[in-house]
C-alpha cells in the first residue's frame, strides 16, 4: 500500500533553457510520462485503456519547483494514486535527483467517454489496477 | 487598476497531441511566455531586468483546464499581477478562444540575485512597472 | 512570381537551449509554421485543404545552420514553392534576423489521399493558389 | 569498424501530433540525442568534451521521412560518424522500429572554441574515442 510507481528519465540538452536548467513547462510533460508509465503498469498501457472503452483528460495541475535540474542528470520520477473519486482521480508526482527534490506536484484527470467527452464513471477494473500504487487514505 | 495585459497567439501543428488538442504542458510555456510580454510591458524587456541586476525563478504554477484548443486557433491571453511581496510575485493567466476560457491558472516567482540565485527584495522600479497591473487589493 | 512569403515570429524563453541560443529542432518546427501560414495565404487555411479532400505528409527535410538567434529577437521567416511535382511539392525556408541569415534549408511534401494515405496528384486548385508564391523556373 | 551505436526510446505523447504520430520536428531532436549517447560512449559524456576544451556546433541537418512513430512505440536510434574532417564531423543516423525503418538522416557539426566560438581542430583524442562507430572509409 502506498508505495508509489518510479521510473528513470535522462535530461536532454533541448530541455534546457538559457538558464542551464530544465525549462519549467517540461515538467508538466514529465508528470504526464508519469501517468503513461503508471498506465502500463497498472493496465498493460494506456491503448488499453482504451481498447476498453474509458479516455482520461486533465482538469487540473499543480508544481512546486524546490531545485533546478540540469542537462545528463538522471532523474527518478516517483508517481502514486491519493484519489479515486466517482469519475476523477487525483495523482501525487515526486521528481528528484537522487534524493534531492527537484519538483513535487499533482494531477487530476477526468475519465470520459471516448466518442462524447462526457464524464464518465471510473470503471471498477480501473480502481483494481491501481490499487497497488494507492496512498494508504488513513494515511495519505 | 486591474486590468490585465493582453496579447494574441495562434496554436501550432506541433503544439496539438494525438486527440487534436494543445497538449497540456504547452500551456505552462504560454504562461511563461506572458510573463516575457508582461515584462516588456512593464520594463522594455526580460534582459532589461536582468541588465538592472535581478533575475526570477519560478517556484510554483498552478493550471485549471476549462476547455480544449486546437490547431491554428487564435487565442488571447491575460496576465495580471495580484501579490507582491518581499521577494516574490504571484500572477495570474488567463486563456480563453473568443470569450470562452481554455486554461486559468497562476505563476509565483521569486526574485533572485543572478550571481548567487539567493533570495533578493523586489527593487521599488519593478514595483512601478508592475503598478498598472496590479490587481486591486481591496477587490481580489 | 518568385517573391516569398513572409511572417514574424518572436523567440521563445523555452525554445533556447543552454547555449543561450534557439535548440535546433525548432527550426524544423518553424519550417513547419511556414507551411501553415503559406497554406493559409494560398487556400485559406490547413484545414481547408483538408477539407477539400487531400492532405500532406513531410517526406524530406534539409536544414543549413548559418548563425544562432536569441531569446526575444524577432525573425523573419520566408517562405516560396521551387517545385510542383505530379504529387510532390519542394518549398525553400529562408530565416534571417533583420538581414542577417539564420537558417536556411527546404522541406518536401507528398499529397495524399487522407483516408488510404496514397500518394496523389496535387490538384488543379492547389497549383493555382500556390502560383503567386512560385519560384521562376527560368530563374531559380 | 563500421558498427552503429544504438540506444532506444519510447514515444512520449506529446511528441505525437493531431495526425497521431511523432511530429516531425522532434526526429531532429532525436538525432541530437543520439550524439548525447555517442558522445557518452567515446567520451565520458558531452560535458566531459567541453571540461578538454572543445564544444560541437550544428551546421546542417537532412532527415528522409520514410514511415511514421506512434505514441509508446519503443523505437531504436543507430548514428554512426561517416566523416572526421579537419574542424567537422559528419554523422548518419537511423531511426528504426524493430526492422521498419522510420527516418534516416546526417548531421554535420563544427568543433570550436567555446570562448570564441571560432571553428578549431578536431583534437586527436575526439578522432580516436569516435574511431569505433567509424565507417569503414574503403565502404562508405
Amino acid at each position: 500500500m502506498g508505495r508509489p510507481f518510479e521510473h528513470q528519465i535522462r535530461v536532454r540538452y533541448g530541455e534546457c533553457d538559457a538558464q542551464g536548467v530544465v525549462f519549467n513547462a517540461h515538467y508538466l510533460a514529465f508528470f504526464d510520462m508519469n501517468i503513461t508509465e503508471l498506465w502500463r503498469a497498472a493496465f498493460g498501457s494506456y491503448q488499453a485503456m482504451l481498447d476498453r472503452g474509458v479516455d482520461i483528460v486533465v482538469a487540473h495541475a499543480e508544481l512546486q519547483f524546490r531545485a533546478p535540474a540540469r542537462f545528463d542528470e538522471e532523474l527518478t520520477l516517483a508517481v502514486s494514486v491519493s484519489r479515486l473519486g466517482t469519475t476523477s482521480v487525483l495523482t501525487e508526482h515526486r521528481i528528484r535527483r537522487g534524493e534531492h527534490p527537484v519538483v513535487d506536484g499533482s494531477l487530476r484527470h477526468v475519465f470520459v467517454d471516448p466518442r462524447t467527452l462526457a464524464k464518465t464513471a471510473i470503471p471498477e477494473w480501473v480502481r483494481r489496477g491501481l490499487a497497488p500504487w494507492m496512498l494508504d487514505a488513513s494515511n495519505p
